[in-house]
């Protein structure tokens, strides 16, 4: 029994995962499959079920997706019988999904701006107003205390309600769509909690955005759709089946994810291509399709709702937050000196952005500590860098001094109260405050001013460097408080001030406009950190409605990138990292090559026979955490002892439910198929499917037998022992495995060597067995 | 030595593959690896090879790509001892080929386009010029003889010199992309024929666009960059070792056929989601950003010379043939009577593309039958398609009455000579002939007029209908015949003529402009016969540089995609089918699930020892066609048989060239791993690498033993052999390999089963083997 009880021990030096916001410790995946060259076979242990408590009960709450299709003979049997129609239906299923999800995201994303836009225009009229009066302190203590108390509530929500939903959501949900399933991820709670949230967050001033949130809330809300009903309330339909799978979340997911950014940035190509290039890990042309629907209809609701908006009808909502500059009338030739001030431009971006994510990287870590004292302390750090970012947004602007309102203005100057190019602050009548005009706004307001040309408006040097540098400052400390926290905005904010900074710098030099030059700095910032290409430049593309700022913008993200990659990884990949989600790369490390698929299995494997008792099982069961357990069938079944397959705990569960045992030890054919619909074996929704703790058994049923081949998967992907691991992870990876079978490479050994999880791939299992190899970078 | 003959009979029954132009009958890889459960292992056969001939001789020029990683000795030792200074050579000849890729293709495209607009100006100005002197048969004798001469070029080009070139190219480039290389898809002859013969093709008149076979010149381009320098005149650069392997070929290609896409509609994001949904079959996020950029330069240089050219330095050439729409104007609201309209639209381009497909598909057959008689019947073909077109576009517009000129055009009216809208033809002065401006001018200019709005240009109902009747016939006629042949631009133009006519009849119901209608006719029409999806959608909104019509565009080809799906597959698949290349499909058949792995291997399966005699090699080598033999390892050297690896045909003749054999039978260890780089090994040019009939061994080396080992890739992919074919095939496909060892699944037998290859995927082989299961569809 003690050689059982290793299974637990043997990976405890894992669990790395730091505790930042909303990070998962451990991971059952850690703990499962820890195999060894002699499988187990659980024959003959009676009654010793009793001296093992039951695991289950700590299971920590990260699993591996599943897309393999278990081709056991129920599955078959479905298959074989299924009608023409049945197809139909999926497919009509899964464009009603799409188009619901589009739905669903446009009106969330619609919904989120115009009650942002209505607090934070309150907001900033009520301060106005008391400022009007001269009022100075208690406008700041109104302003202020507004933000707190929205920060707080927001806060609140993240620390007590649903962790998950602190931070940008985009690296949980790249995590998702990598085959890692921490079920809280896109939980109901989740949405509800990032959807305030974020609300909340953004209207409290804080330097942060809401385009992460977005894609996370897309996800969730698809995810909601592919859980579909409740089978406690008896609200299931049959229909819904067909997305009881990991495979088909997986594409409602991507889908979501895509229309979440298409509806932050009314993008709907970029939305796909955001999709597409950073968050999904498996893409099949198929999908493009599917996704660009979505978006397109998240695109065709949003445009609905802000023509319905340009009459007047939504209060204090103006231009439409959801960001959208018109920057079309830019010049489009440009000479060699042009050039070079966009390269020099780009090798900023790279440096600044990869150091934005050392610094916030370092912050997480700090953050962390604090956090994982209590949801008090959240909600504490949350208040003080709320405080800070009202003393910022209010104190800075006071340093500027007051400019005479341009003559010849299509727009109202100065402008009073809600939101405005031209603010007043504390400047006589007929004057404005260049810095509160970029402080005292939304964030959106803040980067439409920042890329205006230079012919309808001039910022001063003095302005757009404090801008630029407490924009910084405060998007690095703001990110990993307990809100949800885009990072978009901040970076685009950062980026444009400081493009616009070197635009100024560099004015005699080239015939650029700064407005240009603040875009360009932003797609250089956003380059830097994120490391995103494609699907930036699309996004900034369909932002700025220009197709001739392409090359220009190309360059400027392929430099800032290339620079920036010299020294760290992306942001999300950071991110994930961080939180210590076991993320498959799409390459295997160099490494891997010295090392064959029998040097990382370890550990004793747990085995059933084809035909198995009862007990063995449920014994087996509770004493690890294994999703996944080798058959093999023996003699007298077979001349030798072979590999029948692989069978899921879920299913087995199932099984065992049914109790259909026999007294001997003898195959039940094909009864047993008959009994069981796929629908039966369908994954479940979280903590929906059979557990083991309600599962009762006599002791008479103990020692009965029950037949595993009707659940058997007989095609599990295998390993020779000796395939290098790096083919192994390829193999892993590409075909979005959970579990690879390691036969031996020599007959006359038992027919399983131990089978490969995400875990036994992660670059920390592998350098903690063998230190002396280096990673790559 | 019957049984060994047996390899080449086995698969004599296939080859079904009809002789179209640029089609290619049988496969190596057809008589590849029939394989039998017993591997054969070539020991005792002394004396034997003079009694076979070399199979090599006529050796089919259809093989499969190998896109895995031989992880032999000899690369492991490469590997190990490789700088990081080789990875940034690496990193920097990837992006100077992306760049040069883009630099060439639109040099390429812009060049095509030039010389095109050209020549056809000139024919149109001596036709007219005879036209205006009333010696209307004189003119239609220089018209038709014009096109007939330029006909003939493009056709002996296509006949003599690089049968390859002729038709479309885009199923061929795809082909390339799914791992099947027949050699001269993308030879540097096929690349001359297929600019030249795109030029002299389009521009005699020809219902054919050029953008099909843009994208196959990008791919040509990329491919002729990859192959790099020629080693026959030492001209060869070590760095561009990098590139002889078809993983790195395969993305230059996918780069290339984007770039050319790119650059025939001047879309650099069309281009690129083009290569992503059509073109690919695999696809990485780093290809993505380099695939983006090589499509940036393509831009960049058009609009460059477009710049250029605007100057009016470049002859005949006008608004620039490449293809800019500019529909801006319209307007963005739309009810429901709209929406009707459009959903009519739709599905009638999913009918009328599919039986678009359906006739080219029994055009190709009949076209296979005359062209499979010669060149010169193949130039006879074309000369009576000329004939006939040339009949059309004089003959038709001669039906069409005289309207007089509006008043108050910007354009001049009526145009004589040259392109323009309002063609004069046979009218009297101040009088245009619009089925003429239709007929009569390039295809460019006749989509140009089509997608103008109705208050700029009305055309008569029987106008529309005659040419879109005309352009329908000839667009299915003309395609299959021996000129390089886009489809494009015939189906825009039906779908365009098509969609203005149901405008015309709609518009007592509806508010849509006649011009929008002709543009979502095109879409339509498009969807319906390439089955494309987002790429075609961005491909057009970058054609019009209109964001806006996202959502009718969306839903017309949705509907019109899944009409025609209903009926048959996208053309290019049918074509790549008829052409009988062995093309993977992404989603396995689900008739695969009836079956195992061992199911499809058969024939006698050649295997060697791990130090194995060379004449038994030279003999395996001679008699089969195999690229792949696996390598059983057998006492003394181990305890029992068992696989080592997977040795490669190219492999195996580098290292017989190098003589380093042994009179006994012993492990010659590392000395031979030191013997070779890397590159010794690396993929050859096309017909550059070591021939078997260069080889020449003495009867004493025959008789010598040589050590496989360090030439053995000991990590092949497996599967055990009652692994559902299902899965076996997804494996195959996901990982882009060439082979896949069947291993068994007791144990006691020989270590390997058989080896399945590509061929033995292919619906032909496994239906031919068991006829009683029904393809899906």
């Amino acid at each position: 029994m003690e050689g059982l009880r290793e299974v637990k021990k043997d990976h405890s030096r894992e669990g790395s995962g730091i505790d930042i916001e909303g990070s998962f410790e451990g991971t059952t995946e850690e703990r499962e499959f820890n195999s060894m060259r002699e499988p187990v076979l659980l024959r003959n242990r009676k009654n010793n079920t009793s001296q093992f408590h039951i695991f289950g009960a700590n299971v920590c709450p990260i699993e591996s997706l599943d897309y393999e299709i278990a081709e056991n003979k129920c599955f078959k049997q479905e298959w074989r019988s299924r009608k023409k129609v049945e197809l139909y239906q999926y497919v009509f299923l899964k464009w009603t999904f799409a188009l619901l999800i589009g739905l669903g995201t446009g009106l969330v994303g619609f919904f989120n701006n115009l009650v942002v836009e209505n607090i934070a225009g309150f907001k900033l009229l009520l301060t106005n107003n008391l400022m009007l009066k001269d009022k100075y302190y208690l406008a700041f203590a109104s302003y202020a205390g507004c933000n707190m108390i929205l920060a707080i509530v927001a806060a609140a929500l993240c620390a007590y309600v649903a962790p998950a939903a602190a931070g940008s959501g985009i690296p949980e949900v790249k995590a998702y769509l990598n085959g890692v399933d921490a079920q809280s991820i896109l939980a109901p709670t989740t949405l509800f909690v990032k959807i305030f949230g974020s609300i909340f967050g953004v209207a409290s001033g804080f330097v942060v955005g809401m385009e992460g949130p977005m894609a996370h809330i897309g996800a969730c809300i698809a995810f909601l759709l592919g859980q579909g009903g409740s089978r406690k309330y008896h609200l299931t339909w049959n229909w819904l089946r067909y997305f009881k799978n990991d495979r088909d979340r997986r594409d409602l997911v991507t889908c979501g994810a895509a229309a979440g950014v298409a509806a932050a940035f009314r993008a709907p190509v970029g939305g796909v291509l955001f999709a597409l290039e950073e968050a999904a890990s498996w893409w099949r042309s198929a999908l493009l399709w599917r996704t660009f629907f979505t978006t397109a209809v998240v695109a065709v609701v949003l445009r609905g709702f802000l023509e319905f908006c340009q009459t007047g009808k939504c209060g204090l909502y103006g231009q439409g937050g959801l960001i959208m500059f018109d920057a079309s009338s830019r010049k489009a030739t440009y000479n060699t000196a042009d050039l070079l001030a966009v390269i020099f431009l780009g090798v900023l971006g790279g440096i600044l952005g990869s150091f934005y994510n050392y610094c916030i990287d370092k912050v997480l870590r700090t953050y962390s500590i604090i956090n994982g004292r209590g949801p008090s302390f959240k909600i504490l750090l949350v208040i003080f860098i709320s405080f800070l970012t009202s003393c910022c947004s209010y104190g800075l602007p006071w340093l500027a001094p007051c400019i005479p309102c341009p003559t010849h203005l299509s727009e109202l100057c100065p402008t009073k109260g809600r939101s405005g190019n031209y603010k007043n602050f504390h400047c006589p009548s007929n004057y404005y405050n260049d810095l509160a005009s970029l402080f005292f706004n939304t964030s959106d307001y803040a980067i439409r001013n920042m890329l205006t040309s230079s012919a309808e408006k001039r910022f001063k040097f003095a302005t757009l460097l404090v801008f630029f540098v407490a924009t910084y400052g405060l998007g690095i400390i703001t990110y990993g408080i307990a809100i949800p926290s885009g990072l978009f905005i901040p970076v685009i904010l950062a980026g444009a001030s400081c493009g616009r900074l070197a635009g100024k710098m560099l004015d005699p030099l080239t015939s650029l406009d700064v407005g240009l030059f603040a875009l360009l700095g932003a797609a250089s910032f956003l380059g830097g950190t994120m490391r995103m290409t494609v699907s930036l430049c699309v996004i900034l593309l369909e932002l700025t409605n220009d197709l001739l700022m392409l090359p220009l913008m190309m360059l400027v993200i392929l430099i800032s990138k290339t620079v920036a990659d010299i020294f760290n990884k992306g942001i999300y990949d950071q991110i994930v990292k961080l939180k210590g989600l076991p993320y498959m790369e799409a390459h295997a490390e160099p490494y891997l090559r010295n090392l064959v698929a029998s040097d990382v299995v370890s550990g004793p494997l747990i085995a059933f026979s084809g035909v198995e008792r009862v007990g063995n099982i449920l014994h087996a069961l509770k004493i690890t955490g294994h999703n996944g357990f080798p058959v093999i069938d023996e003699p007298p079944h077979t001349e030798a002892p072979e590999l029948c397959g692989l069978v899921l705990r879920s299913h087995l569960l199932v099984l065992l439910k049914a109790k259909k045992f026999t007294k001997e030890r003898v195959m039940t054919g094909s009864g047993i198929v008959n009994m069981f619909k796929e629908l039966d074996f369908a994954k479940a929704g979280s903590g929906k499917g059979v557990k083991l703790e309600d599962l009762e058994f006599s002791e008479e049923e103990m020692e009965m037998y029950v037949d595993l081949h009707p659940i058997t998967n007989t095609s599990p992907y295998t390993v020779v022992e000796t395939t290098s691991l790096a083919k192994a992870a390829v193999l892993f990876r590409e075909l979005g495995l959970r579990h690879l079978c390691v036969v031996p490479k020599t007959a006359g050994r038992p027919p399983i060597v131990g089978i490969l999880t995400r875990h036994d791939f992660m670059p920390e299992h592998i350098l903690g067995l063998y230190p002396h190899f280096k990673p790559h970078n």
